[in-house]
């Protein structure tokens, strides 16, 4: 028996739903595709925006807030831009409501001379003030952040991983030439690649998307992709140069040390509530979450067995001589969070509120310990033991010593684990298209984990990509990218049979 | 000379501008109505985020995040609600764009069945939450807030003060009675006072709000106000205990211990970016901002005064020396943060730059004092002595500790300046409404200095209530609240001649 009513193996799109459901994550709203982030999901997204802020600014970066609305004839100059995000936005028309036989309808008094645009990103409207602010070399780099809410339409919907709205940040820089606008580009990977494996535990392989799927008005976009426990991909951040398009589109240009005017070279990079997806399916068991020590909203929670008797006083007071014991250590070089579970419910009740939702370290403290003056805790990335739940008994003050040293170690082994699952499941035995074929199959309904492949191609361009493309997709599979390790020679194009000159990564995605 | 181009005494509304523009708080974007705020101005917001997200937490608070979108029909639930917040909202009415003979339009075949409003404020969406999340009364309190930006359409629009969008945090909770809900309704009001004048060093009077300025929808609504350097009032944070409106209709019901049914009684409290005028209008002089220490970006930024030499490189040695020793130091309960100026421009315009925005601590580091151990600084509250800058000199072991007592004394003195202001210009001496008429004239372009009214009433309801409002309205003045703090007894009523029940301030505000 497991703590989720349904397991990986028996259907994992049904078993992350209940997960999110279940560890109090998230939960869908009345609004279409929206979602309502509950307090664990978005203590984990509280505590990657706290983390994520430290490292932007350490290297020079500002935040500012930008509106949410942007005019429409903003979005219409970016030509590509257009193309990829007009059919999914959400369009302000009215600034009023008014009731018209009863019933409350925008009022047509107030019908905007130009309809608003709900962000979908914010290139445009920043690009705008990169315009107004940018006037000298001196004004170079200009290196900005934003913490925001976008929305995109979207048909279909998952929470997390593919909602209307989400939460995010964008960042936006603008530089002298390509050489430091590239740079900037290939910093914002490395930031996102470090950020996923050494805070969320995620292993990803950082590349370069390839012509079709890049940002819509870039001229090269990264990506780091994380492999989830079905064996789909997971594109976890993207980083994108975005040349000279933008500049040119809005005006964006410079003095130089000798008097001339040039483009800006810009640049732009996302992550996204959808991180939180990737870490589900990344860490979760059957039992719920394993929330990464790194970022969980309390590393150690002690659940309180409360009787509803007298002797619940003198038990609260040891909770929380240890909560403060507990507090008074660090890991991950802050102070170790602890939280006390008070909760007027039965303690099995709480117990498993906090193994779903992954606390990393679960203290069940009775009278027994308090008099003792012991620990009993459970290790969530050591849950069981056979059938049992593995409950561990210390005392207190070597258990106090000991969380700081758990909690890395518990850090380690969700990355150590996800790693050797992503290393073992990449194929480059592929000789030709027919053999990915072959293993991929087009069976639709298939959910058997297949894993990545890695194959050689000649990189083809234009209407041949397409056709790539479109042969992938006849198989559900897509191009992720390409790494940005790469041997010294090539097996032949599987696409083209031509030489090939880079190795790309293909599986299914989310 | 001043640092801004315009004093306070010349002309109050343009120095805010300016101050706003100069100070890189923020400025006008190009959505109607909407701002851009710069990495000053946000840097504040986000001390104040995380300072009162620290006490929220504390308080048995947890954060949720609820849709941007709202469907129409849930504003339309609650009566009053709608009455008050219809003619101001942001409506979505298409969710894709098409090309219609070259121009982007909304696609008439993209038109949604039921409008989305941009969330005014989030109480319909939520208590929708709070009606399938409560069932018992072990479900309660529910206690929640949620950081987030909220769309007002607004005629008039000023930085800060009165935006169509803006931040803000907006807490919602549930109670089992009435009693419990007005006991949450006052921690917040109370938390709101001593946040203000605590971490803003913004003195304020918490006080209920009449009748006729509650909240559309409250039984009761709950204020502090804030008196600007022109004598205006500037509500600064709300609290409003919502009795049954709410749940009623919206079904928020859970069974009580004996099994009955009953609806919750709900309150809800916001404070937003407005705050940042206040802090403004409160502490700005006519060299820019004053920024309290315990909420300023940077408490101590240290200007290195580079020459384009060789000699640089040892004087940006000694500055970071310097910052690291004064970051080992702490003040109000975390460790100073310290930043070190390297932009490639004049000294002077750096020293400037950070007058006007009003870092507390200003340090001027020239090759003498690298050679020689010692600190240059300007207290930013003590900027001159007679004309000139007064620039202090300190040995560099003498001014690190120096700073730890400077940055709790300047936000003592910057409260103290602002409380004894506040103070001095509340008269309490009109007998009658002629009297408040005379002294407040009806000249609608005055800009003197009037400060606050303090006057006892008899609490006219309905349409009495009304002709008061509107003969206060002839003055541009406006009921502010009745403080929390009353005398035993009061003098005649200036508006009906009966006897006085309380007393009221009455005022010029925001």
């Amino acid at each position: 028996m497991h703590a989720l009513r349904i397991t990986r193996a028996e259907d994992f799109p049904e078993w992350y739903q209940t997960i999110v459901r279940e560890a109090d994550l998230a939960e869908l709203s009345p609004t279409r595709g929206c979602m309502i982030i509950k307090p664990w999901g978005n203590g984990i997204w509280e505590r990657i925006r706290e983390e994520f802020d430290i490292r932007i600014k350490a290297t020079g970066h500002e935040n500012y807030y930008f509106p949410l609305l942007i005019p429409l004839s903003f979005i219409a100059k970016e030509a590509e831009h257009v193309e990829g995000f007009a059919k999914e936005m959400a369009v302000v028309t009215h600034h009023r409501l008014k009731a018209v036989d009863g019933a409350l309808k925008p009022d047509p008094d107030a019908e905007l001379a130009e309809p608003l645009i709900i962000r979908p990103t914010s290139e445009t409207i920043i690009g705008d003030a990169f315009s107004r602010w940018i006037k000298s070399y001196r004004d170079l780099p200009l290196k900005l952040n934003q913490w925001a809410n976008v929305v995109r339409w979207e048909l279909r919907t998952r929470m997390f991983l593919r909602t209307a709205e989400f939460l995010w940040q964008e960042g936006h820089t603008a530089h002298v030439d390509e050489a430091d606008a590239r740079q900037e580009t290939m910093w914002a990977l490395e930031n996102y690649r470090s950020f996923a494996e050494d805070l969320l535990a995620l292993p990803v392989i950082a590349g370069a998307k390839p012509e079709n799927e890049r940002f819509p008005g870039a001229v090269d976009t990264y990506s780091i992709e994380a492999m989830m426990q079905d064996g789909k991909a997971l594109q976890a951040g993207t980083s994108h140069y975005l040349g000279t398009h933008f500049a040119e589109a809005q005006n964006i240009r410079f003095q130089d040390k000798d008097g001339a005017m040039s483009f800006a070279h810009t640049t732009s990079w996302g992550a996204s509530t959808r991180l939180i997806g990737g870490i589900i399916m990344t860490h979760g068991d059957d039992d719920g979450l394993r929330t990464p020590p790194a970022i969980a909203p309390h590393q150690v929670v002690i659940v309180a067995m409360l009787r509803g008797k007298p002797e619940d006083g003198e038990l609260l007071k040891y909770c929380e001589t240890l909560a403060s014991e507990i507090a008074a250590g660090a890991a991950f070089g802050a102070p170790i969070r602890v939280s006390i579970d008070r909760k007027d419910a039965k303690p099995a009740d709480k117990r498993w509120d906090w193994v779903r939702r992954g606390a990393p370290i679960i203290c069940e403290i009775g009278p027994r310990d308090a008099a003792g003056a012991k620990v009993s805790y459970i290790r969530r990335d050591q849950l069981r033991d056979g059938d049992k739940v593995a409950v561990h008994n210390l005392d207190r003050a070597a258990f106090v010593s000991h969380v700081e040293r758990i909690l890395p170690e518990i850090q380690g082994a969700l990355f150590n684990e996800a790693k050797a699952r992503l290393e073992a499941n990449i194929r480059s035995d592929f000789a030709s298209f027919e053999d990915l074929a072959r293993y991929y199959g087009a069976d639709e309904e298939s959910s058997e984990f297949k894993g990545w492949a890695r194959v050689a191609w000649s990189r083809p361009t234009g209407g041949e990509l397409e056709t790539v493309s479109d042969r992938l997709k006849t198989l559900k599979l897509s191009i992720r990218n390409a790494p940005l390790a790469q041997p010294k020679s090539f097996r032949a194009c599987i696409f083209t049979g031509r030489p090939g000159v880079e190795e790309i990564l293909i599986s299914r995605a989310y």
